[in-house]
Order: structure tokens, then sequence, then C-alpha cells
């Protein structure tokens, strides 16, 4: 078993407003995927570039939206969302507060921002 | 894109005390692991039994303790644990509140509680 504390894990900042936290790693272990917790500070998103593997998003904190491929979808605390392979998801902190949220995704796709 | 609000999912009783909602399952799409939020009521627990897949929590809300493998931990909301396979596992909700958690497992191993 492996535990950690999100309050303990250091913070990356990997976009401007935008900062991730490697909760579970492959390095920790784990077989096959791995989670991370993203914020988005107010007023700021992601880039929306796709990439080849999906992510699940489950939002913890505020409110945002997703804007992805001809459709863009309001979020809140509570939301899961599967963006699959491949499909443009520009994540956008649209409320007051920051905007927070797991994301899962398959080992070793995003080892360049560990 | 998928997305669900956890609201409007309908949640299953898989062992007293305890319910799912299946919120991301691989019939939405998702290519390779699949997302649950799980609830355990005052004073409920799972029933430890190992299997032969890792889990990945994310602790939502609640207070709580995993038994595994000759350790307990305490957990608390904010906190992340990977379960590896074969280790066993109970989670004991010892709050006042529901203890509740984001699992994720690999595509298609826990169907028979969907």
């Amino acid at each position: 078993m492996y535990a950690v504390k999100t309050n303990s894990v250091q913070k990356k900042v990997i976009h401007p407003g935008v900062s991730i936290k490697w909760l579970i790693k492959r390095e920790d272990g784990a077989p096959s995927f791995e989670m991370r917790l993203l914020v988005i500070e107010k007023g700021g998103s992601t880039t929306g570039r796709p990439h080849p593997f999906e992510h699940e998003v489950f939002v913890t904190a505020g409110k945002g939206k997703i804007a992805g491929d001809g459709e863009t979808i309001a979020v809140t605390a509570g939301d899961a969302i599967l963006i699959n392979p491949n499909e443009k998801h520009q994540i956008i902190n649209s409320g007051d507060e920051p905007l927070e949220f797991i994301c899962i995704i398959p080992n070793g796709k995003e080892d360049r921002i560990k």
C-alpha cells in the first residue's frame, strides 16, 4: 500500500496559472495508471493540446469549462469527465476560486512534466 | 468527451453500508481504466478481500482507516492511496460522516458489481 497526502506533495507549475501534483506515479509502484491533482488559478487555462491517450478527470473544487472538439461543457465539483485519446480539451477556470481536479492517465505518458 | 455529474448517477449498494456509483465505465468509451465513487456510511466497512488488480483511491470526504497486509493507515479527504494487486485492504469509516472516495481500476475487473 502506498499513501500520500495532497498537502505533502510538491506542486510543479506547468503553464502560467496551472500547477500539478503527482499523487500516484509508476515510480511509486502503480502498475498501469498514474494519478495527479491539477490546480488552475482564477483566469487560467490549460493549452488544449490533444495527446494520443485518455484523461479521466474528477473535479474536486471550483468551476470551469472544457472546450473540446466542437463542444464546450461546464464543470463543477463532483463532475467526472472522460477526455478521449486525440481529443482537443482546453480546461478553463471560469470561477473566482481555484479549479481543482484529479486527472488519471496511463503510465508513463507525461513523464516530461514530472 | 463524456461527462457525468455524480448526483445524476444511480448508486448501487454492494455491501451493507457501502454503495458505488460508476462514473466512467468502459461502456462509456474508457479505453483502459474505470472510475467509480464509493460511499461508506458511518460504522460501515468493505470486506477487505484482495483481488489481482490495483485500486487507486482519492478520498473526497470523511475519515477512515485502511487495514492492509500488516499495516493500518488513517485516511482523510485529500489522501491518495495505491492498493497493490493481491493486497488485503479493508476500508473502514472511522468518522461520523460518510467516507467518500474515488476508486479507479483497470477496465472490466469488477463488472459483476456494475
